[in-house]
């Protein structure tokens, strides 16, 4: 169903080759102004620099560009880790989670210009498309979805570099490109080239962040990180926000092999998809933040943590960002990490984080009720009763079926 | 509530200290007979040596010996590797596996010989003394259970050295003691000395069967494993039983640092503890079975099996192997597992298990429906469809909300 | 999508007003032979009657009725009642566990018959679409589906009926029919009409097997269920096969005006709707059953029972019955329900099913442990032990905020 | 472990024979002053007269009357509904409500007094001890606790009365009692007498509140309650707070034989008890609440909330209202019910509660999109793609197998 009649157009536009044939894909085919948004999630210089005039070179009426840097923070990254959100297992949702951000700057910039329809240059095969416009949905049900991928007859980078050509809009872009690639302040992905086939390894090229652990230092290196309800507030005793402390773990992780990631996911859409993701800070403070946690909640909080972050990731994965269900699970898991204040020590060494030390004013460690001491809150005696209580529906069981 | 009047009790004796002390107490406090039950789980054989003289020599009238490595692999780590159970995110279970398989071959002993009680030497601050408890009462709920540390006045190592010396009984058992530690073929866990305190990292002496990630070789080792069902089958081709794998994988494990985990955990009678636990060859396992189900399970199979493993880590842990809902989890992970087959290759290097390639006959991921080819399966423009009715309810509440 | 070169179609054929007009629509648009196909779930014999005259009437080259009621009762029915699934809290799944077996039967016969298509008269707004469509993906992938309410330009019953008169077909359809029914021996369903306004309360001429709770006896009347391993063997003592059991407690329950559900409910694709529901028997019997698990399920059985049933519901509700998960979920129900066997009394009496007694040779209740006496299981000073280490975290919790 | 060394204690004072037992026997075997402590929750003026006095006339130095109804409706009661708790699926948590609101209230007056102990009248056997002593050991772990019936050798009421008059202290008690009763001003519940054995209904006598379903009247009962943000604001129009709001809807369900449950339930400490309740305005009120949910919530967000409302009810029922994991669900709880806002009507007709008319500002259901028109929010074409990507992995799956 291709939407009629739309006037004026706001683009998640890259710079890439895809969103700069859409642009002029979009006045041929729609006769509307186009908007080029570019958002600032902290993917690099290198992919923002000149942004705007190519933008305006590919025939965009105007260019704007917003730097969510902050919000993708503070409101996103710090608040899912309190979730424990890691999708199957392994995943830290680095594009699943810049995607509502993106898509709420872009909404508020099509009413605030009277835009009449979205656009943005996602496959037809890929989550992203998904998240999109399951946030579109619920901010701006009321404005149109333009969605090229879905629509077009192109189906290759040379046809959408002959389409280019044809409309003599210049492009650095080549015709052949082995990895899409995909990057944030949090992570970067990759997909493509030889590990669509789950039976090869990684090839060293696929990296771009992070040195192999074979590469790595041979000296381990520590790292402190201070955390306030569950929102990470220092590195190595600095106290810092959250994009620069980012940064900060970026690059120490980067240096010592953390963060790689190959996993074969499932899409949204019901197929798998094999990717490799680099997030050397993300995995560092996610191993911290666990860590805490360890010392400071107890047996049921945990388990509703961990039953919580399960549930989120899908969640997160999903495009779901803005409903109830979100609010609520973040409501839960905000409570819980109110607890979370205290200092995790972790060791850096070839790919590996290890949690090497921690402490808080909230533990419930107790040396002395783990050890021999401390009698008067926990009495070796008590543990019989419990544990006739606790195995008592056992013991009536097979009461019951030695009677019989 | 000390039981009264027994003749004859089975205690699951190690060789230690503590045990060797319980058999001459319980002939004291309960003027019974003492038959010690030894179980090989695989604690390896400097622990075995000698162990029958040894209970002899302590007052044993005799000593029985059990091999329970293979009902040990096969009727419960394998089974409980199919749901993925890992406790608090890290613990791979292996003192919490042996118990119920030791606890079981001690009241069939019992039965045997006509027992009236059973006996162990847990302290009364652990888990340990609730598994063996559970399992005692749902298998033979009509003896009795003597659980001598939540009874006698003994409270320190060398309380214990005095009474056996007092005794006559000789021990190669010394004062002190910086460790605690339990060891069988999954796992070795270690307790106590420095770990005691969180903010301390575990030091070098802690460690009994892996080399430190910096130790080991500086050049990466690839091992393939192939399951049929969730069970492995064979390593690098060669078929085997479970128990030679398991012994294999350590080995190699274990020269590349793998498997080392450094936990603060919530014990099951509401304390907290620190404990440091080396499973190399259950750390490959397991990510090499994590690496088939990626490949394999489709996205609400993976997420319930993720919900089974968090409840199965918790009933394993707890003690309650002999329950009807172990059962049920059970046949839920089996019924599964009936999918994983297939081989995959793990890297090991200095500490990281990296899953690198993966195969499956089930394999839900197909190259052609991930990218641009395959249409026949995946039509880019169903996308549409699924997008619109997956958000439908986020736009009919946005729509709701903007006519208020 | 609409489907191309089909040559043989396997129509699911009901004989109502859709399916009439649908088989020569399926000729003149796909030029094909149609084979109508009828399950008889005992959806009752004024539906059934002259059904194949019907078909072959309206063009179809043949027609196949095929009693499904067993499997039904058997392989859906049963299995999910011990999963405890309930739809959002009220819907007994009457249609939902019926579009499996009825979609099954339908590849079947199209594979016998060597046909190329499968067709089925859902609306697009609805569930039962996906149900029939996910049935065929997972067991004939490879056949065609034609879904003609998505694809025609029909939109009233006045332009059916005006199509079925062109092309002199006969039908004793009318033109106006309030609401719409879907019945099978476990439930009938009610949509439209007063209803599509939840502000209105239904009328009395929407339900069709049940007196109102108003128009039934005075006088209670007592019915026992007898359970085998959570299926249902006799009623009042006297044993029949399933299908005989629920006709006759549907008779029962309908006298008593038992079953009458009012919902309003998510559908999978994304929209609400307002359902009335009439499952007397089925009410009856998923009352006593649970009536049964009360007394046998130990607590952590029961809330994993519960968690089951909330996700088996979806799965059935969603047309996932084909599907790895549904075999796991459904091998830990029956594990569990391998207790479930005892009987049970219910109450019938105005609408309301009351469990009035029960009794189980796997009873967990024992009265002398509930009462004063039976302390040899059941030591009133257990629980002090018992409740010192349940709530030790709260103790300490306590105890580090005091010193702060 | 009876503790030593008290001075003054504050006992949960009810005025009924344990208690008044229990001030004479504090003082006897604790050398201690004694304060009564007699919390007002509804249980009716008739318990509550003269209380005081009998307090005085048992021994005690002072007797305290604290009235927490509305505490208890606004700070656990209405906050519990919006989780949907019901404890395994039938009790709706009555006396397990009041619990933590009476301890803390009592923890309360031993501070202020500057007692040195609590204590409570409740059995070894059941749940109470836990919820008094769990909420003591978060609020107060520095008091000590005395639980007279696990500690005293008192079997009996005759033996209880024997003691009474001893110590020459007058009683009205009797010394046969077939039913034990809690009330408050949620319900009343009923244990003992012939409802020991599950396969006896309980007789007419049992129940205090309601009339059974015959002597209900023969013509139905409409109520309308009115929600704001998932709390109860109107009944019939009328604006009352909750604890009015209660009290009406009490007298309309037990006219019309409303809210009566008989259970076999599990107990925290491991066995089974058979019981009665009534809960005729909180049985309408819950109905009515989710009457309301069905047209409001999501699908994600419904299943989400029968998840929250499963472990709330346990962790209602256990006695851990003074953790952080009640903090959290109930955040989630109060989040998801901001929407809750709008009216019910129910019918109440002998023992039946049904919601017939609902409406809401944040309704999901739209007529225009449940049927055939609105197709600019739902486009029938669009189910296509949806169900295609849904069964994508069936079909994948089906597509391998066919292969090999």
């Amino acid at each position: 169903m291709s939407v009629k009649n739309v006037k004026k157009v706001v683009l998640a536009y890259s710079g890439g080759l895809d969103t700069s044939a859409i642009v002029p894909w979009l006045k041929d085919n729609y006769d509307c102004e186009v908007i080029a948004f570019v958002a600032n999630v902290g993917q690099g210089d290198e992919e923002l620099a000149g942004v705007e005039q190519k933008a305006i070179n590919s025939g965009a009426s105007s260019c704007y560009v917003v730097d969510l840097r902050e919000e993708l923070v503070n409101e996103v990254i710090f608040p899912t880790l309190k979730t424990g959100a890691v999708y199957e297992g392994q995943y830290l949702l680095g594009t699943s989670m810049a995607r509502p951000v993106i898509a709420r700057a872009q909404v508020k910039l099509a009413l605030e210009l009277g835009a009449d329809a979205l656009c943005h240059g996602c496959t037809g095969k890929g989550n992203d498309q998904v998240r999109f416009e399951g946030a579109f949905a619920a901010l701006a049900p009321q404005l149109k979805v333009i969605a090229p991928w879905r629509e077009w007859e192109f189906n290759s980078r040379q046809s959408l570099l002959n389409y280019l050509a044809e409309k003599k809009i210049p492009t650095t872009a080549s015709a052949t490109k082995i990895y899409s690639r995909d990057a944030n302040l949090w992570h970067i992905s990759h997909e493509g080239g030889e590990i669509e086939n789950p039976w090869n390894e990684p090839s060293d090229q696929i990296w771009m962040w992070t040195k192999s652990p074979e590469q790595a230092p041979d000296k381990a290196e520590y790292v402190e990180l201070s955390f306030e309800a569950g929102e990470l507030k220092k590195v190595n005793g600095q106290a810092m926000n959250g994009v620069a402390a980012i940064e900060l773990l970026n690059a120490v992780g980067s240096e010592h092999g953390v963060g790689r990631i190959d996993i074969v996911e499932n899409r949204l859409v019901g197929m798998k998809s094999r990717g490799c993701y680099e997030t050397p800070g993300g995995t560092i403070i996610l191993a911290a933040l666990k860590g805490l946690e360890a010392l400071v909640y107890d047996r049921t909080s945990l388990k509703y943590r961990e039953e919580v972050g399960l549930e989120f990731a899908q969640l997160v994965y999903d495009g779901r960002w803005f409903t109830p269900l979100k609010d609520a699970l973040l409501a839960a898991a905000t409570s819980l990490a109110a607890q979370l204040t205290g200092d995790v020590v972790v060791k850096l060494y070839k790919g590996n984080v290890t949690v090497a030390k921690r402490r808080s004013p909230n533990s419930l460690y107790s040396e002395a009720f783990a050890t021999f001491e401390g009698d008067e809150v926990y009495n070796q005696k008590d543990a019989e009763g419990f544990i006739r209580l606790y195995s008592l529906a056992s013991r009536i069981r097979a009461l019951h079926a030695k009677k019989d």
